[in-house]
């Protein structure tokens, strides 16, 4: 029954050959690797507006907005071009772990390790919340449902990932080439529109807008910047999955990559130009009648006619599919370093679907955890974001310098100039995001210290926190397996010799369901008694009586038991084999009563049961049931 | 640890030597036998007047109150000379069970255990409810707290009882005789009070009195009659626990129980007269401000004063204590009927402190569940007490009948007579409860039929009820035992033949680890094969290279594995090598890791756990788990 379950959801096991036919063609490695990088648009440039509007409504208007849309576009422009030489570099996947690992040794290796771990966690928990914001603009009534509704849509994308790669591939194509067309259609329109006479946003309830205003200084133009640098996020998913596409991987994986940040850069700008010119003011997420930026754009461009809702749609599909691109990239990441001995090697294998099953479960109860602390609130989790992600950015770029300067192949201080462009740039921007978003807006718990109370709010700190201890237990599970790697190797000086072998067979009585026990121990070794404690000295005088007739020539043990008790006397009787045989290895053959009806249970001493429990703990002791069957 | 605190709580285990110095004296053997007996007189009168108050307070006053009491009396000791016949005829304990078994056949026997059973259990959890109030009446505040109070009072009778007889002898000595004489100086000095003046009881508050007037027919007078025969109840405590006794141990018995029916009898005259003289009104339990007719006789004649508080402890305790008659009395029934195999055989043992452990908890557990579904109110529990006890009665003195017919010893008519007489009565006043008692007060649930809701109350046919069908699992329980010992009984045919063993040694890779198992295994049989299961080709390969080395000769089972799951050709493979050896057993050893710290377990593949878990419930298979230490 819970195997059909399982297959009817999961589908059938697939075999090993059919491996390299779920590799992807470009056409459908771009949604499936591209939706986390394209649907960053959703809701970065809301993040820095929401950062503008703390300065007042007026900054909104003034050019900033287009200023840091520009910066971003730009730094996109440089990391991927960067990053195409990683693909050509690593082609058998060069994710940020394997070229800092490479070149610039294990501690760099498991920092980026680290890091992306938390960001895969990250983008599923914020892709997911933003999914949840677009359909609550469109649908306000499902406010109150924002974390169910979160939990859900993250049980959904395990599902269809536990299936396995290709379907994965057919179903998320459509949702994200519907989202890229409907975005370009609002583009446009809106700016033929902006053209013919503007179009009206309407005004934000005023309770929903921020209430402080702060001077615009320098550190809050950063602020926004590190917010709109989410745009970003997503970019390195190609680089990681070089071997899900089909040959000549590289070629097609830089392809992939080139136009995915084309499309990228050319939404984003779009979008933070219609955003701009419409004067739109962003709201505070988690108040009632929230609304994203994007809807407000739609709405204004189109006013609420179906074509509105096909655009909230398609937003709410891509978000939630570029969870996928974590679910798609995390397990292999996971297996690698499992491969490497810095993941526990459950993350190695593969599922019977050809898919990373452990690394995909452990993905979902992390970001599970993460929707549930922060409410499912896209503003609280991004101070966490983009941090990780710029940091193995840097990591992955500085490891590529490393790489073409040991290398000195062709064109190498080319290389070393595109990345090394590449690393100084996002490695400031790492810097940048950690300073600005070190503490964010949204407290996440009290701390009562002297009698005052300090609000904690969720920052980039956290990561901070968690990537050195991330590394931290990457370095123990490694040292356990290279330790025990090490204990468990065989050595010429090894040899196979066959164990002394004591075995004991617990006889509470001589009946047909005890014969079997007996019968079977004799068979094991030369060295077989049948061990009786006596709790009632009649008993034991009848079977010491009917051992002569079915006792089958073993020894029989009576064994003292003054307070009717029958743990002790046999663990005492063990030592002393034990002392008296010290190289043995002791087998305790338990005889069990099978029933066909579960209240014959209650009718039957379970001190086998509760003598194998007390045995399961002790060295050198080996023990079998042996059942009988009741026929009736 | 627990091992100690079991220590603690329960004492160091007795040897069977002591068994005979755990019999009890007469002076010690009252208080723990006639407790609930005695007791009784806290609860009985009271349950006379509830009644009579429903046909208005006038008739309080009337005579109807003394006349019943003397009825009660005259009933008492009918029963108490038959039963002395009991224990001269049972001197090995001879409660109904064994009476009606001996002489009336299996099912009367069984009928008999039932009630009794039903009746121990009563017996607890109306003497610790009833105990309860006498501790609320003094102390009103704590009446919120009514039915954890009586669930912590179970606990603790339950502990002193799993620390052994004689200890809760020595406890429970003290607090009867205290009550007793209590009891009796509240008569002693009522009495005087009334021959000087009188007393005045406190007239209870108005909302606490009944509201129901009904006419004063025969129904309502016997319906008194049946609420006044719980003074009756523990009367047979006495001749179930002969055995209990210092010899010799039947006269020691039958004059125990002729000292309390003098005791109880003159106790129970003395209140009802008090309360009949004093005018006392019964109170409505449950309701706020709720005090029992022993307090509101005792603040009248003594005022609220020190000897006031005495008199509700002493009342307390010795029915806390009276729930331990039943402890006393119930796990001995238990261990009988469990002898004749018509109960589970765990409540024939007796545990490290010689006492029936298992039978001490069944009845707790049954206990508490009546004072959580009832509500810890004594008189919504009533309705269900009584019948069972006269009905054992009943059967008792019905039985002994047939015996004194059967044995014609001499002066066996007088013993009919006498046996008859009680026989006859306490079966009409079976009949009198059952239907008097039918239904009680208190709803129990609600039953919405066709539009109507039918209020189902707890009363006798609750009992009625669970009386047959009791029995009918005592008799399946016997018919399990019975064609089981038939299967299992060996006959000549039976003979010692020894069990062909294929073994078979999981091997995941070939290491130290795996070592140890593969040379237990190869002392096991002449028949041991490794298996491996082929999830991954170049490991497969090494370990058929390495194992021409360290194999030991044992053949190497390669499966195939193409959707690289571990169950499935390991199921396979046994049912072809039990298609290949049909007569044979087949032992799956498991080589197994234990580790020092407890995260290293989430480091490896738990498939050896899984294999076992699927392995557990197949036919003529016995695992064997060979551990690997891990020393760092």
């Amino acid at each position: 029954m819970l195997a059909w379950l399982r297959r009817l959801i999961l589908g059938s096991p697939l075999s090993n050959e059919r491996a390299m036919h779920e590799r992807l063609p470009k056409i459908l490695a771009l949604p499936i690797f591209a939706s986390d990088a394209l649907s960053s648009v959703a809701y970065a440039t809301e993040e820095i507006l929401l950062i503008l509007v703390l300065a007042g409504t007026a900054v909104i208007d003034s050019r900033l907005l287009p200023a840091i849309a520009i910066a971003i576009v730009t730094l996109l422009a440089i990391v991927v071009t960067s990053y195409r030489q990683t693909i050509k570099a690593y082609p058998s996947g060069g994710g940020a772990y394997i070229v800092a690992k490479d070149n610039l040794g294990d501690y760099a290796g498991l920092t980026a390790g680290a890091a992306l771990t938390i960001d895969y966690t990250l983008t599923v928990a914020v892709s997911i919340a933003a999914g949840v914001d677009a359909i609550i603009s469109a649908f306000p009534a499902l406010a109150p449902h924002r974390v169910p509704l979160c939990l859900a849509l993250i049980g959904l994308v395990t599902v269809i990932n536990l299936r396995g790669a290709r379907e994965s591939g057919l179903l998320f194509a459509m949702p994200t080439y519907i989202f890229v067309a409907s975005a370009f259609t609002l583009i446009v329109v809106g700016l033929y529109r902006l053209a013919t006479g503007g179009f009206t946003v309407a005004p934000p309830p005023l309770e929903s807008i921020p209430h402080q205003t702060r001077m615009l200084g320098l550190f809050l133009i950063l602020r926004a910047f590190s917010g709109g640098c989410t745009a970003m996020t997503g970019t390195e998913a190609i680089s990681n999955a070089v071997q899900a596409f089909r040959p000549p991987e590289s070629k097609n994986a830089a392809t992939t990559l080139v136009t995915m940040a084309v499309i990228l850069g050319t939404m984003f700008l779009g979008i933070s130009y219609l955003a701009w010119a419409g004067h739109v003011i962003p709201m505070e997420q988690g108040t009632h009648g929230y609304e994203t930026v994007i809807s407000q754009i739609a709405k204004g461009v189109f006013g609420k006619i179906w074509f509105y809702y096909l655009i909230q749609g398609a937003t709410a599909a891509i978000l939630i599919l570029a969870a996928n691109t974590s679910y798609a990239g995390f397990p292999r990441l996971a297996s690698i370093m499992a491969r490497d001995r810095f993941m526990p090697r459950q993350f190695y294998n593969v599922g019977d679907r050809l898919v990373f099953t452990n690394g995909i479960l452990f993905l979902t109860v992390l970001s599970a955890i993460l929707i549930i602390v922060f409410k499912g609130i896209v503003n609280a989790l991004i101070p966490l974001y983009a941090i990780g992600v710029f940091l193995s950015f840097t990591l992955s770029q500085y490891g590529m310098v490393k790489h073409a300067i040991r290398l000195k192949e062709r064109g190498w201080n080319r290389s070393v100039l595109i990345s090394g462009l590449g690393a100084v740039t996002t490695g400031i921007v790492t810097l940048v995001i950690s300073i600005t978003k070190f503490t964010g807006d949204k407290p996440l718990f009290t701390l009562p210290i002297n009698g005052h109370v300090y609000t904690i709010t969720a920052g980039a700190w956290i990561v901070i926190l968690f990537i050195p201890l991330f590394s931290y237990v990457f370095m123990k599970i490694h040292n356990h397996y290279i330790t025990l790697g090490n204990e468990l190797r065989l050595t010429p000086e090894d040899k196979f010799k066959p164990i002394n072998n004591i075995v004991l067979v617990l006889t509470p009585s001589l009946h047909r369901g005890v014969l079997p026990a007996l019968e079977y121990a004799k068979g094991l070794s030369p060295d077989v008694r049948a061990v009786h404690i006596d709790t009632d000295p009649i008993d034991s005088r009848l079977l010491e009586e009917r051992w002569e007739t079915w006792g089958g020539g073993i020894p029989l043990v009576i064994l003292e038991s003054p307070y009717r008790s029958l743990v002790g006397p046999l663990l005492k009787y063990l030592e002393e084999v034990k002392r008296e045989r010290p190289n043995s290895l002791v087998t305790v053959v338990i005889p069990e009563f099978v029933s066909t009806k579960w209240w014959h249970r209650l009718l039957h001493n379970q001190s086998g049961l509760l003598l194998k429990f007390m045995l399961l703990f002790r060295r050198d002791i080996v023990t079998a049931n042996v059942r009988y069957y009741i026929q009736k």
